[in-house]
């Protein structure tokens, strides 16, 4: 049941899990124990905090948009980029062409097929059935629906599907940290609590500040720049010769600067609805509890509904100081899938 | 080299494909005596008609937006909804959960584990390297590359990709054309020139006329609602059993009605960058050419890079008569690819 | 946790699960209190019966080739054939050519990109990490191996996996029983215990009697013959039309005769390696015990290690009466799988 | 059109393509010149020579079994093993369960969900559509074939699949030729003719009489060991971690011993049936003629239906110095693909 990972460095250490079946006390229950369902939208929702966005919302949103600027947000999915673990991308064309001639003006074309992680490769977006916590009475995820439930199957994870928060897609104010501007450079895998790697709730209030933009609020999107994701270059990872590659993406997955747990706290507290970065996991690894890998993501999207996606390209924003923009978005409507691919849209 | 083709009614007629090689008089070389290459965009230009976009043209769709309503325009990707010819859908979730527990918090997350023509079903986007002519210099695609071009092989279509399309991305004014309000229902699939199942370039300028819109012009994205897309429910596809599901999707799958080519020829003058509409073709099949299947994609994406999206759920669009919106999607930057899924969004 | 099946007939009753998180009594000790493990080949055993083969029998079994004829037993693998749930097969060839030319001869080469449940889909084998009992200690596989042993991740089921077996083969001596000659046509679904669709404990002997062959013994691989086989023609199923295939897949899939566990239970006793039949489970669906749908899997497989293998096409070996014979096959080495496709050879 | 091969060593530059639209002049009209079509089993054949196999050839190859022994030829498959080109292997388990529990008896299920280029991965068999030549008349492939013909598409190569062959396996008299010992140590790879890398006519020759067998007949299949195949591992590729199977699949890719022209078409006159090595491709590379990679393959395989198994382990064979054997093995019936996996069993 437990992930054999292949990844580097710290996270390595930090993701070993101990062999053997699992204790009766091996579980975390804090979910059953404080009540982390129903959420605040009751207990159907399946979308969660992006139940947030009003029509007022959306309008001031709009009104973000001055220069008819428009910068694309994802990154090229191949099949040589970074990715967790041991998932993988393997893209073919069949036939080449698939299919014609046909009719007398001779059409032919192209498919192509594909064998991914879909939603957990690449820019990335963590849907309600990605994350969850080991209980007592299953595994716990978003709105107190478990892996066990008989809807919950090997192909797809049922009502925890991404469709239901695609629905609505990601309509919003976006805010820009630069955090690589507010440290002077982009910033280094963080060594632990305290590590200039590791963004705190005070530097997020700091860099709002310092960039001059209005208070992170209701509704709001936010997203990280560290640089680190410019390891995997955003632009041209073919630049790149195949040793290159390799060894960027040992880099790249070694560790990440990023969201600590209070900075993510802090956003939650706020009533933001989606985080973001440049990087894998939006929030630092290690982060400020080393013993909780991946602890935004708990805190954010099992207990509260506030999604995220990784692996974003933030740099024409980051070169336009682009802080405040028009966020459009919505995953893919792939029923029963636990994320998705993405290439967001900014308005500004 | 040709496709076979398990699908139904009038479509399977159409595209019958004689046996035996293909014979060097066998082709069609309009692309090459016509000079469809170089695009007006240069020799380089891997993009198309999206180039039309201006910072002007993206502030005026802006203006669009009064309500602060938010449409997402994709349908649910799933196994059993219909596909063109044998393209399929699978997705598995590996391990359930996929990994973990991690930390003393003990995280789970799940992956998916996707196999299908990613670009090519349900609600699809068709990018440069996706339709063709088969011509004596061999199989020339948009801006005069050819499949048998060096970079393009089994593993991706090279400069043909749709990672160049997705790196712009789509912002402009969406019109929606409300051909079943026009017609007084949901069209049938055409029984050939004349049928009301065709979309006319006349028809076109009527519609607008008739919606009290401003005319079509140039950088807008034209959707065509036809209600054929009604057979494969956009809302809810899991209310029908499996025999009422292969029912339909032998019915979606049987012609369509859409854009005859007047109307496509039409549009294109009007130097529009996108077209789409509710059905798997957007343009009617068969069409005013009844010998020239998926014409309009020739002559649209081929010859002048108007790209086109199928399958979209227009539905809300058309409850609430938002003729005009801001249209904002990109597809995903996938490395020689040939279309892309999406779930565009409209803001109005 | 539960599969949803897309199946018809008898089956979809007998394989219904009710909704709702599992109960902690809602399991089956079984195998604990029954010291199913260790096997008695040990704590460490990976293969099963078929450490039962020795030198001797191999000879033995070679010494049954007199006339020098050979049947491959596997049947077709194509998308359009039967399968169970909703397990697919996708085989689709890359670039036609995929490579090339290579050199001053221009060579060219194509590869084929499968995306399948290849260990159980066609003719297919069940290896010791496909069938387990769900126990209040975990699920339960052969030899006291645990689902949730840290080494049995989603990227394979560890100890679990067929390359044990693999390792080893199986070279046996094959027995055919001839159901439908003894039953005097082809076996049908039966309609539960008493129904001359199961072949029990008796039927086996009155089968090798009336056959003239040597008792079952130690080592034997037992076949059964049916009938039912032939619903999915092993030879052409492509000379049926799609509609054809469908109702046949249909009819195929809803339920199944074969061995009752009175039957499973004997050829246990006389120490067998490998079951099988020209049906897709080999034993009776439903059987003599019809609360408990494939009985014979768990008390063959999960319990002693003894092996099966699904869908073989037996008609030339029942036509040659060829009821003694050499079997020769051996799995897929593949690390991790549950089971494996396979076309055995039979010598008589 | 043409392959983008990641791969090492002498053979990037052996592979090298030059870019373009390929010229009418280059092509090699060889097979049509010589007459390469029809095959000597008709125009209909569609399984070459093994068709020489007869009864009595099966006798006297069941004749050599002697001591019971039984050795299995294939490797493990398993994602981080080499692979040529772009070629993957990803196997992952879906649900964990996948599905169940079932009956009052609590059964649980997995499968196992693989996508790969399965016949042309691992242990792997060409058959009629994997070798083929660039002719001024399309693609020639075996007994004049060709893949422009209308029944050779995106989804299968047609009367050129590999089931053709699998209907009929391999039952044959195994002959391994012992390289290894015959140059006194594991073959290197070679730096052009005349180099012991490459196998001769001449070495074939005395290696037989060395070993003390009977010659190379009709209808035999042979197997050649270098020593090659043990840089990855036969027996534990698992007891190497990362970096070092990195290493190891970088030097198995680049280049191998194996025979050369001179010894395939000595094979060819002996009129065997199939050859095989513990090699990515059986024969040298480079060869005897530098310019001509995989020169063996066109001139067995393409012209005389003789086809081809790699990637055996050999080991047993040799430390037991079984130079003669009962090789039984067919291909999976895998309709419309280029090869098969496989696991193939020496009895001796």
């Amino acid at each position: 049941m437990r992930a054999k990972l292949a990844i580097g460095g710290i996270l390595t250490a930090l993701l070993a899990a101990a062999g053997g079946p699992v204790a009766a006390q091996d579980v975390n229950d804090a979910p059953l124990q404080q009540n982390w369902a129903p959420s605040e939208w009751g207990p159907d929702d399946k979308a969660g905090a992006v139940n947030r966005t009003t029509s007022e919302l959306v309008m001031k949103a709009v009104g973000l948009v001055k220069q008819g600027k428009v910068a694309t947000l994802g990154k090229v999915y191949q099949g040589d980029a970074p990715a967790f673990g041991s998932r993988g991308w393997r893209l073919t064309i069949p036939g080449l062409p698939t299919g014609g001639p046909f009719g007398s003006h001779k059409l032919v074309y192209n498919d192509e097929y594909l064998a991914t992680e879909i939603g957990q490769i690449g820019t990335q977006f963590d849907g309600p059935g990605h994350i969850g916590v080991m209980t007592s009475k299953g595994d716990f995820f978003y709105n107190g629906r478990f892996l066990e439930d008989a809807d919950v199957t090997a192909y797809g994870v049922g009502p925890l599907g991404v469709e239901h928060v695609a629905q609505k897609g990601f309509v919003c104010r976006g805010v820009l940290l630069d955090a690589a501007a507010y440290r002077g450079g982009p910033l280094a895998v963080p060594s632990g609590k305290g590590d200039p790697g590791i963004i705190t709730d005070a530097d997020v209030e700091a860099m709002v500040k310092a960039q001059g933009i209005a208070p992170i609020g209701e509704g709001d999107c936010v997203f990280l720049y560290t640089g680190h994701g410019n390891i995997w270059d955003p632009k041209d990872w073919d630049k790149f010769d195949a040793a290159e590659k390799q060894s960027r993406v040992a880099k790249f997955n070694a560790g990440e600067p990023g969201f600590g747990i209070s900075a993510c706290e802090y956003l939650a507290e706020k009533k933001i609805i989606l985080t973001g970065a440049d990087t894998g996991a939006v929030e630092a690894l290690p982060g400020e509890n080393a013993d909780k890998p991946f602890e935004c993501h708990m805190q954010l999207q099992t207990r509260r509904g506030i999604w995220n996606i990784e692996n974003l390209d933030l740099s024409q924003l980051v070169a336009d100081k682009a802080y405040e923009f028009l966020f459009v978005w919505a995953p893919l409507k792939m029923k029963g899938a636990t994320g998705s691919p993405g290439n967001p849209v900014a308005l500004y």
